[in-house]
């Protein structure tokens, strides 16, 4: 049996960014991967959706031209094409991550590990059952796609996001059951190659972990393009009869399409890795509790998608990196995420890095501080007006004078997402603002015009 | 006669600005311009090839997709009705800076100013001429497109980027003298609207300011897209003969073509303005001199492009601002513009802040210090792939262990301006790259795999 200074339970983002820095800096590594390198995000998830949206940007920048009259044109997608793109594409990321773990002298064990105790981890392997010892164990198992009730994909015309992703056609209509981010950039995708759109979900707007001027925003775009938005009612059921899938919502009325996707929410993998031996304590949705310095039990860490903090691969990454400069001495302290970038892509997109408005308030209310806001309107840009795309807006919340927080919906706002994550840590100033030189003409503008609007209450 | 806490002569970015900022803060200002608000940038540049830019964008992207075969289709773009589009929003943009000005109480002066001595300035009106009298003067009078003996718009079909910004029709066909970024903007437009474009330059490579590597990349791009690219050669001239322009090489070869623009830079507009009145001096190409505090002059202080410290617009507005604040008193050291961030639009786009690698190592060689670079290519960038948008890089220059200055070609790597400019201005270590949570999948996780790569000397 060969004890590692590090096992790694998954190959995702957190797993296999740990494992890289990790070997690379002279610990003993293994990778336990049961499934495929790269994990939902290279596999199933950030990378495929990116490549469908970036293949069919072209359609929505026609489309703003063309409702402004100064382009017409049509641009046809060929979807199996896409998806052979999308498939060589992945594998060749797959192999070179590969060859990247084998160049460090990482053992890349491929089976089910699961924890036998402290310090041994059984996997499952082709050629039969192998033993890792491990003075480390660092579990980033990640999660897969949630369902309810009635909301079960089947694998036939009611599909996970998965299923969705490995469709060799692209159907002509689509019932999207989920309004959070992993079903509107799929619907957007989808809509973009021709797909009617009908959408549904139980909360009474898009995007519902976001400032809900960004919902507001969201909708009426995602309503001028001729989706059917269906919000604040309840699904009892998503079935395939026949060759459709239909939605039936709890007053009965039905929704017929040529496809269903379930998009409410992901579950952790916490099942059958044997946590029990370790003292692991899960929480009520299945996730592993961890304490500041990102431990699950002594010498067992969690990172990513399965501790539940943060469902982000580079939340992950950003864990992995702290996880693996802690076992080589290098910093002790608590873990700290900083503000954490989160990004919706499509047209428009959504960014947001610190504090939300509405949660700033009511943690202002507990706390008494003053919390205010600052915003710009897209339409009051250049470059939104040179891509004829101009619904959105930048939202800056302050905090004793300080930068807290920035959310942005519109066309192309990702770009914020770096530069606003910094100064959010900076903690800027108005006058920081006044001082940087925005460069002209770019969106980037729009943030400063947030930075200095005049300030208000929330 | 009224006296002004401060006379502007200029009404672009930077006189425009500091109008604002000035009457804003209660001092008592004036706004001459001869022409219209805006400037060049809003009717003559920046904005207008923006706009040609945004409502083309949509070719390029069905370009780069359909040459991996996942797309198809044409698109074509109504330049007429682009052309009143872009005059309306002009027009409209104006109109506003007017009511702003209005509203902080400006009085802009319609006329061309002239100097007459110390505190003076005298407006050629509709009206007559008005004297103005004033504590404190600013001059940011711009410059316009330059010629050379031979290359000289002669308005029928030789144009400068005023003439063919005005064009009714677009040429089938477009000679471009100049290749650095006024050309490059012009010519990419063009040729996404169906012009086959013939591109000179005396120099050996385009955008000839930026790092070597940056040039190959873009004629590598641009000959892909069937550009005629004619670098190193000289030019006898261009002239228009009946319906054509025909451009003569010094070998006496002939290009003929439905129209040539000529992009060979620019001069100050310093003539006619009686500076000698006040003791400025000019420099050999016309620019005003200024000294640490941006002063031409006692009282007199020269902002943007007619200084000729970095004819861009950000910079004019970051000049500007800081006169103000001077004026105001809440400021006395000397300008300091920190990292100037310039940006070329386009695919690919170009974006430079800080050393760039080559004027690095002259310098280092003069001071003994080491500077070095680390790289990434943005085909190892997944939403550069998903864009198929993969020719360029990234690029990094550090000094004494901080980060120096970053170059990037490529498209969409405009993207990195802000949040680049930023981390120059801290002098971010590889530590803090590391430690900062780059969003994922992005673009911007190729500045990250440039500041991680290995460095190398230049």
């Amino acid at each position: 049996m060969t004890t590692y200074d590090l096992v790694i339970l998954g190959g995702g983002p957190g797993g296999f960014d740990a494992a890289i820095e990790a070997a690379g800096s002279g610990l003993r590594t293994a990778l336990v991967e049961a499934a495929e390198l790269g994990g939902t995000c290279l596999n199933r998830g950030c990378i495929p959706t990116k490549l469908w949206l970036g293949a069919t940007e072209a359609v929505d920048e026609l489309a703003a031209q063309a409702k402004m009259r100064v382009a017409t044109g049509d641009i046809h997608i060929d979807f199996p094409a896409l998806q052979s793109r999308k498939d060589k594409y992945i594998a060749a990321t797959r192999k070179a991550m590969g060859l990247r773990l084998a160049a460090l002298g990482v053992d890349l064990v491929a089976g089910l590990g699961r924890i036998t105790g402290p310090g041994s981890v059984e996997v499952q392997t082709s050629e039969g059952t192998k033993t890792l010892g491990c003075r480390n164990l660092l579990v980033a198992t990640g999660s897969r796609p949630g369902s309810f009730p009635g909301l079960t994909p089947d694998g036939a015309k009611v599909l996970d996001s998965t299923g969705l992703l490995a469709l060799a056609e692209m159907p002509g209509s689509l019932i999207v059951v989920g309004g959070g981010f992993i079903g509107l950039e799929m619907a957007q995708a989808a809509h973009r190659m021709g797909a009617k759109i009908t959408l549904v979900d139980a909360l009474p707007r898009l995007a519902g972990a976001e400032d809900p001027e960004v919902s507001k925003t969201l909708e009426s775009v995602f309503k001028r393009q001729g989706w059917d938005l269906r919000l604040g009612v309840k699904v009892a059921s998503v079935k395939t009869r026949g060759e459709h899938a239909v939605l039936t919502l709890e007053g009965g009325e039905e929704v017929v399409a040529d496809c269903a996707l379930i998009a409410v929410g992901r579950k952790p993998n916490t099942a059958d890795l044997g946590l029990e031996a370790l003292g692991v304590t899960l929480t009520g949705a299945g996730y592993i509790q961890t304490d500041a310095q990102l431990q699950a039990a002594p010498n067992v860490y969690a990172v990513g998608d399965v501790n539940g903090r943060m469902l982000l691969a580079h939340a992950a990454s950003h864990q992995a990196h702290y996880v693996v400069e802690r076992l080589l001495g290098h910093i002790s302290g608590p873990y700290d995420s900083g503000p954490v970038p989160s990004i919706l892509y499509g047209a428009p997109e959504v960014f947001r890095a610190g504090l939300m408005a509405p949660v700033a308030q009511d943690g202002a209310k507990a706390q008494g501080a003053a919390v205010l806001v600052s915003r710009a309107q897209l339409i009051a840009n250049p470059i939104a007006q040179a891509h004829a795309a101009t619904a959105g807006f930048v939202k800056c919340v302050w905090r004793e004078g300080k930068i807290a927080g920035i959310t942005a919906v519109g066309a192309g706002v990702s770009r914020l997402a770096c530069f606003a994550t910094q100064i959010i840590q900076l903690g800027w100033t108005r006058e920081d603002a006044e001082a940087f030189m925005f460069p002209h003409p770019t969106l980037d503008e729009s943030l400063k015009a947030a930075l200095l609007a005049d300030k208000e209450a929330v």
